[in-house]
């Protein structure tokens, strides 16, 4: 039988859109749909590509507490992990998660003071099936 | 042309899935995916069903900023609203949004106490189409 984490991992790796939630200047939550995460480490690390300029680096930049949400529709399964966001733009990290096509985006390529990325690390997850849930620990692996 | 007002609600009418944003007791934002609002006038009111032990009527009770998004994946647009979220455990409105099967989860019927409505009022919203976004007015009915 797997176990929350394996469930969890599951629900994430099947999914297309990951679901951002910060928190505005004016203290409201905000929810976005982005791109799948381009890295991740186990259920402690994602990261994230978006534009240097978007509104929420800048949400993230004032304020780091953050969430990332993946839906599985079709099973009524859900995962919701909060943590806190880094907004990196080292050219480390920026070559790290550069794609060939990116330059359609970003015409200086990885260096492009426009491309950034966005480190999302895991405190604490929670696991919704059939109408309920349950917290597991994100450190507690397979 | 379609103004942004009616593309909006297009994205809206089209989703078979509200993403709903709250900000915790300890300032974290969380998304949790629902069923489409029960009910809807234009885009200003929102009603959805929910649980009153529910996590989510927790939060909003403390914190009424919420938001509302709605994506459709196939043609990358997004509609996110930004407002309040009331929990309203009055008869008229629960009797308003009851469906007969709803006794599946509440067997007290429309009277059960852990059922109750959520009502979302917006204040702004932000329109997401092709990587660009553009604020709108909620007012703004077609």
């Amino acid at each position: 039988m797997q176990s929350i984490y394996q469930s969890a991992e599951r629900v994430i790796a099947g999914q297309d859109t990951a679901f951002i939630g910060s928190v505005n200047e004016d203290g409201y939550p905000t929810i976005k749909a982005m791109l799948p995460p381009r890295l991740r480490e186990g259920l402690k690390f994602f990261y994230f590509s978006t534009n240097t300029s978007s509104t929420r680096a800048a949400h993230f930049i004032k304020n780091e507490k953050a969430c990332v949400y993946f839906a599985d529709r079709q099973l009524f399964r859900g995962v919701m992990l909060l943590g806190k966001m880094e907004v990196l733009q080292d050219m480390h990290h920026k070559q790290l998660l550069w794609q060939d096509g990116d330059t359609l985006y970003y015409p200086l390529g990885a260096t492009d003071p426009d491309y950034c990325a966005l480190r999302f690390t895991a405190l604490s997850g929670r696991y919704y099936q059939d109408f309920k849930s349950v917290n597991f620990s994100i450190e507690g692996g397979a």
